[in-house]
């Protein structure tokens, strides 16, 4: 169905930086970007991980997360996510962490949150999700460094209301860093 | 330059929502929700506002805030968009608010910050440039409702550290409505 698309980095008119331009038509394809959404989910102290049904990273350990979609907002964005991955229905309570990951363009706006009613399940993105005590997490099987350090935001936050949102720790303030690089 | 592009909407196989695809070649343009990024500036307890040189709401009042480019984080983002609007070296203090406005497809995440550097100045994108008393801010020529939001959670916030962001005010949490009709 697809044929070849022949996309060249140039300056548009009007412009100052370069921009993905299709050779052929002149279509500017602008990249920017994008906003990832998700939450901790807490259920009696536990907090729920999913393990991956896909790549990147399949086969690891997350918080139901993702890509927020036009339409939304950014807290149904987190809600659906959960209901996606872990078939759970959540009630968020506030914003633990913004986390800038310059390196692919992403900006993850994360949530603390409770199961609204109870019940989780595998969704079509998750091999499994369960609910781990803090000193039952599979850190060396964490997906992503971001799951590292909103995990930590959450235990660091404490149980009460939060205050200001983490941002990137400060070792990593761009997040250029992979897993075994450091994170 | 710009030959007609033959977009429509289509599911892609494997996904499960209608996505902008090329008729012709099948290239999908996925459309993902920006993020808007700037700044409520203080300067001897005053707020920097730029006048609009641009479309939309030219000639109108705002925060040097824009859109979010690859390879920046947030905070860099939004000390460019002081630069490029305000000639305003900025330091980010902390969060201010997270808005979704899902009419449009933005999430804005709005910081305090206060000039690093004395000085500044009307950007390509402004018209004038000025640093307003509360009592002095042209209320009624603000350029989107979410400046007028952010202004009064700024205010909300008072001067010390700042705790957690606000989001959408409890009469817009979607962000849908335009200047005019109530906000």
């Amino acid at each position: 169905m697809s044929s070849a698309i022949n996309f060249i980095r140039r300056i548009p008119e009007g412009e100052d930086r370069e921009r993905l331009t299709c050779a052929d038509c002149g279509f500017v394809a602008y990249e920017n970007p994008k906003i990832v959404t998700g939450s901790v989910v807490v259920a009696d102290g536990k907090v729920m991980l999913c393990r991956r049904a896909i790549e990147p990273r399949r086969g690891f350990w997350t918080i139901p997360a993702g890509y927020m979609e036009m339409g939304e907002t950014i807290e149904e964005a987190a809600r659906r996510e959960a209901r996606e991955e872990a078939c759970a229905d959540i009630a968020i309570e506030g914003m633990l962490a913004v986390y800038s990951i310059a390196r692919i363009g992403q900006v993850q706006v994360l949530f603390r949150a409770r199961l609204a009613s109870p019940g989780f399940a595998a969704g079509a993105e998750s091999l499994e999700v369960r609910l781990f005590d803090w000193d039952e997490i599979p850190w060396d099987e964490l997906a992503f460094p971001s799951v590292h350090w909103v995990l930590h935001a959450w235990r660091d936050a404490g149980a009460g209301p939060l205050g200001a949102p983490r941002g990137n720790p400060p070792d990593d303030p761009r997040g250029v860093r992979r897993l075994g690089q450091g994170a």
